[in-house]
């Protein structure tokens, strides 16, 4: 059987009522989290170019723009989609190194809202559009991530497998879909070497080609059968080696919507696993930052080729310095978006603390990664304290999950909105599977 | 200096009053054969679900569909890419394997008739467009063609370039617009296996899509810089070796759209020698199918191998039979897209005629391929009468240049139209230089 039957069965076969409740309650930390990020973004210039070309090109107004109005879905998926991948700030899966919420919720936002879909059948969709692009992406790592931004290249058939299945696409339809949507798949990491806008365009164009993709098969418009597996498809062209056991292996049993990472810091990654101890102890203890003698932080060798950087001059640098994030966290007792900022860059406090931050390799930690993600710290305050923590993922992980910090994430990023409209967007997501129509989650807008 | 750069200026410094005349003129005829296959397509079913999704999504009044009405230029752009490429009578540029009018002239035409364009500034555009694109096919030829479908993936550039130029991008502008062009650029040859309609879906996205990059780049979007020749872009990722010397030869002195091949029959192009051997033969005397007693076809060996087909079944294997083309030629005295039909295939005099072709290898024809695609024909009377004939080219290409044949393809393909708006049709096309506006090329739609 071909790769794109059995993806299609399992839509087809996919049922919200027999989704495990902790998929379901994944999913919508998964809306919630993309919401987030696409608010955070909107007025950033990405969203807003996209935004102003996708006015001039006109659309019917089927799906709400997180920049306000509506247009049609393939504007709405576009906007959407560019707006959320700009705060860096959102869902990744590991294993595929996708951000699918960026690429797979506003192809699903859209199509729900324009068929008024219920929030059950959009959590189901989310749910399909993540482990679809999470498969494909695992299948073709780690050649395919060299040249090709998997977000948008695999993301491309997540989109189109969710939105297919709101459209109620029969099997046959959801084939011709895949086909639509691999042919259609595309995103260089070129854009790297000039930090270009690129970054943003990919998961907005990839959640409207998805949506294309199940349009077309909709109305009968065909495309390769074999798009993943053929001798001139997706695997071959754009990966050196692919693995299509990793597409099929508990196809329609697991979810791997549950495997997603959240990001619940506005730092690398890299960092967070201090961060989250150092949060951790502030709640445990009142540590004024005076007070602390030194901070020493253990982890993998990986962690400090990115991250080691006692003296960061711009605040994206400041982002990838673990030694300014643990410093940060201590002052501030957060590091969120508006946390990395100029004045903090010149915080006489933070800059001294900063100073008092070592870090280095614990070989334990190092020989566990990347299965762990691992770090130590030890705090000794100048009464000769000490205080140490040790953990082996960030928060966020599958493995350290959060719900409770997803919210506060949300509160920070929304922070320039209305606080009941922010608590009706954070009830409704929470309770997205009560909406009749899915599309009134953006009816803040 | 990148290529980007290089690309750009040439864009920059392209005005139509420096065009040498035969490459104006070349333009218009081409113009002209791509709105033929244009207007001869649009009722099918790929141009007709494109239509339709368009009109589901709406857009502003900016320009024409070929399918009737106006919408935004991203979907004129995508309908009309698609329905021009669906009868396969498009031209093609053989060094680099492109179709570039499926691509370039829908763009085009899309934004000179937004921002009402002359027609000089579209010939410009055209121009621009298929220089860009042939070269960019030619530097990546052949490994890229084996996965990709040039084009698109190629022609997504040209389109760019050609609608930057209308828009008066900036050379900065121009080199953020081939960033987003490139790494939009999509298409996989998988399709075929099915004979799917990803063939004509591949068109239309690279136009909107190349539509899509100059609009960006006009509003400050940032793409790639390097995104030809950077270590994660086109050429590293989707060729296994690429010439950039094949981009820059020539480049702003040589314009690569009079290296264009037309297609004045409707079959296989390795069939194209024989049937204008035959055509010219009739030409000079009147010759009864009943009176020949063998026609002897003498050609390559790579023409026989896809063409050499003395029982064709489906239409479709018809136009792929040397036999059945050589022998439909000369009874019909004509081989266009109406010729090839089910009724032809059915035809007592054709069949019998088709029975007294021989087709045979040439031994210096064939070592002269592929720079010249040559064949031999003998026609013996019944009266004993022998008829030879010996040709290098097929009439259509650059070396053997055709504009009559061009006006009756025209004609033949909008046979189903007003014979008067099919000559205002021609009249516009070949004196698009006069048109104060190229929008009202399709003021009879």
């Amino acid at each position: 059987m071909s790769l794109s039957r059995e993806i299609a069965r399992m839509i087809i076969n996919t049922r919200y009522e027999q989704l495990p409740a902790e998929v379901v309650s994944f999913a919508k930390l998964c809306i919630l989290d993309w919401l987030g990020s696409a608010l955070a973004g909107e007025k950033q210039q990405p969203a807003q170019i996209l935004a102003a070309i996708a006015e001039d090109m006109g659309g019917s107004g089927q799906a709400t723009l997180i920049t306000g109005g509506t247009s049609s879905v393939w504007n709405a998926a576009l906007v959407n989609g560019a707006a959320s991948h700009i705060v860096e700030l959102d869902d990744i899966h590991k294993a595929s190194i996708i951000h699918a919420a960026t690429v797979v919720i506003p192809a699903a936002l859209a199509v729900a809202e324009w068929k008024r879909k219920s929030g059950r059948e959009l959590i189901a969709a989310v749910v399909i559009g993540y482990d679809i692009c999470y498969r494909i992406g695992e299948a073709v790592s780690p050649s395919h991530y060299y040249y090709w931004h998997n977000t948008a290249t695999c993301g491309t058939f997540g989109a189109a497998a969710a939105a297919g299945y709101l459209l109620g696409l029969t099997e046959e339809e959801l084939i011709q879909a895949l086909g639509s949507a691999g042919t259609q798949a595309a995103g260089l990491w070129e854009f790297i070497e000039d930090g270009a806008m690129s970054k943003q365009l990919h998961p907005g164009k990839a959640a409207m080609n998805g949506v294309l993709a199940a349009q077309l098969a909709q109305r009968g418009f065909t495309g390769a059968t074999r798009i993943l597996e053929g001798r001139r498809g997706f695997f071959q062209a754009m990966s050196e080696s692919a693995d299509a056991m990793k597409v099929t292996e508990g196809l329609g049993q697991t979810y791997k919507i549950t495997e997603n990472s959240f990001k619940i810091h506005a730092s690398c990654r890299h960092t967070h696993h201090a961060v989250d101890m150092i949060l951790e102890m502030l709640q445990e203890r009142d540590i004024r930052p005076e007070t602390i003698e030194s901070i020493a932080v253990k982890t993998y060798q990986v962690a400090l080729n990115i991250t080691d950087n006692p003296h960061p001059q711009t605040v994206y640098a400041a982002k990838f310095s673990l030694q300014f994030c643990t410093a940060l966290a201590a002052v501030k007792r957060s590091a969120g978006l508006a946390d990395f900022s100029k004045s903090a860059l010149a915080d006489p406090e933070v800059l001294a603390l900063m100073r008092r931050v070592e870090v280095g390799v614990d070989p334990q930690i190092d020989a566990a990664y990347p299965e762990k993600w691992g770090a130590a710290i030890e705090v000794k305050l100048a009464d000769g304290t000490r205080i140490a923590k040790q953990t082996d993922y960030p928060k966020g992980d599958p493995e350290s999950p959060v719900t409770d910090e997803l919210v506060d994430k949300f509160r920070k990023l929304t922070a320039d909105r209305p606080a009941e409209a922010v608590e009706r967007y954070v009830e409704r997501t929470l309770h997205l599977e009560e909406l009749a129509e899915a599309g009134l989650l953006l009816s803040e807008l």
